[in-house]
């Protein structure tokens, strides 16, 4: 008799990876010896870590949280990496944001260790408060992750988010309306060098979560997640089940679909704004208002934006309506006077040219 | 004193684009000409209608269904046209789904009559069964618009759709998860020759509320609107209230611009993908699998739809599964065989070229 079937589908997806992650691996042998190189250099660090670098065999991690999901991914890594002769290691991020959590870290290290992972390591961290609770403690939980990739040399670092996190990214994408790319989600492969992979991004929630009931695996519902206090709590409660009610339960699916499709558009026009700024710039290197004219405004706002971003704006205060605003300049010539952009940057139209700079 | 904020708010979407209308009646006389020529040659069609259409004075009809959003577009329509020297006519569509449609559409007729419209017309349709209830409708009623507009030369004809409806748009076109061209939602400008106009696209469905109350218009509100049958009635109720209190109350506008900006992005890659087919067509006209390759996805797969589209596939039923299936000839050629696309399309790969014809 195989496995449970969500079993079966949970390994299918970590063995996906697992062999693209060979792939690249097998590519770009220079990474591996970076790591290496890295590991070696590193003041102090433990003569056995150094020879696991040095060693042919490629380290891939699981980022877990002890949830249904990371404990899924994690038991997959486990039971698909040795057969590729993949050494699976396990890192859980202490967020130290509710009383105990250092405990809980701890027995999370447990259980990764009992289901076979080495190295396996817990990491406290300490969230600021830059952009919300969210965005600070995902940005500290990256940091920790990046820090333990590095110190061990790992070649990647696989990361539990579902097919349902992703329809839930896009929604909070579609909620600050600032066209696709923020409707793209979470690609599959990110981080520097393609370090991050999500194998369950086409995966849903339910099926991790009875591949951990299949395996007896314990797991543990993380309060939060059931916070009305959070965007995406109450999203995930409230929000997405109202939206398939309303339009049938395919919308996650739809969701996920729309990300990739997103990404894939999303990517293509930037390529083709990297290359129209060029031949919009005159001999100084300034953006010429009848050329930038006669582009697609998908195109034009995209080099827009990129100029402001360039002269000092920061990208996430730069919001449609004031690329739009600096685009009249270019389509809705009347005398206009100079247009205040986050940043202190300035744009304005001079002699056929736009001057996008710190005032 | 001026009129109430909400009554001024309608105005001036209206005369913006009363502005637009004149401006392309200008540009483009030979539409008039047409218009004019079209109802001379109408068969029994009476005098008075010719004379008005050969006259310099063009017609604009609002499409009226007795509701607060297009009863507030005809009160602005009735007050701004005159003033521009534009005459303001008025089109109720009975689509006699519900018992004694035909007398709510006399008592449209009369309201339209009353602030001052002229010509006013009901017209029945008779709705089918194509695509669902809602799409037949849509199809039955703009029909029947597109009838009324040619037999009056009428210049242009003005939709309700507020932002609201827009937002509801985006949503459907979201749960079909077919890409970016179904998220940019209602044009503002559409139809042949730009016939449609939808002033109210970036104004809420409350400020036409409001409107009619200050101007003391009575409204009908549409059963249909409440009823849970229609997939819009749930996103309108459920739905999107539900998506609000989850994301906060920006919701309605960041999907309204969504729309606007996955407009453009769509039209731009449109643009690339059909200035990218010439090219990757060999002297045969078959499409050439390497070339294919070299292009990114987002404008390969465009081109393969528009290839299958135009070997017999019909639009509605190509999903972006089929694409994908297409493409992975392309980007994971193992020698696969025929794939079967919808309308007994078949594409395969032979000698390095994709053969997309009807089987």
């Amino acid at each position: 008799m195989g496995p449970h079937p969500a079993v079966a589908a949970i390994r299918l997806a970590v063995r996906r990876v697992l062999h693209d992650i060979l792939t690249d691996h097998r590519r770009d042998p220079e990474a591996a010896t970076t790591a290496a190189a890295r590991a070696a250099a590193a003041p102090g660090e433990a003569r056995e870590r150094l020879r696991c670098a040095l060693a042919p065999s490629p380290l891939v991690f699981v980022a877990c949280s002890g949830g249904a999901d990371s404990m899924a991914l994690a038991s997959a890594l486990a039971f698909e990496a040795p057969k590729l002769g993949i050494r699976a290691g396990g890192i859980t991020v202490d967020h130290g944001l509710q009383p105990g959590s250092d405990l809980r870290a701890d027995e999370v290290v447990l259980r990764l260790r009992e289901i076979g992972l080495s190295p396996v390591e817990s990491i406290a961290v300490t969230v600021g408060r830059d952009g919300g609770p969210e965005a600070a403690a995902r940005d500290a939980r990256y940091a920790a992750l990046d820090a333990a990739a590095e110190r061990h040399g790992a070649t990647a670092v696989l990361l539990g988010h579902t097919r349902d996190d992703q329809a839930e990214t896009v929604l909070l994408g579609l909620a600050r309306g600032s066209g696709i790319r923020s409707l793209s989600g979470m690609a599959a492969v990110s981080g520097a060098g393609g370090r991050y992979r999500r194998p369950f991004l086409h995966l849903d929630r339910q099926t991790a979560r009875k591949a951990c009931m299949a395996q007896s695996l314990s797991v543990w519902d993380d309060p939060h997640n059931a916070d009305p206090a959070y965007t995406r709590s109450r999203l995930r409660h409230e929000g997405l089940p109202a939206l398939e009610k309303a339009l049938g339960k395919g919308v996650v699916e739809a969701l996920a679909r729309t990300a990739q499709l997103s990404r894939d558009d999303a990517d293509a026009l930037d390529a083709w704004a990297s290359q129209a700024e060029n031949s919009v710039r005159d001999a100084t290197g300034l953006l010429e208002c009848a050329k930038l004219y006669a582009l697609p405004p998908a195109v034009r706002r995209r080099i827009l934006r990129r100029a402001a971003i360039e002269a000092g704006a920061p990208a996430g205060s730069l919001f449609a309506r004031h690329i739009e605003e600096v685009d009249r300049l270019i389509t809705g010539w009347r005398g206009q006077g100079a247009i205040n952009l986050p940043g202190k940057v300035v744009a304005q139209r001079q002699g056929g040219r736009l001057v996008i700079r710190q005032g």
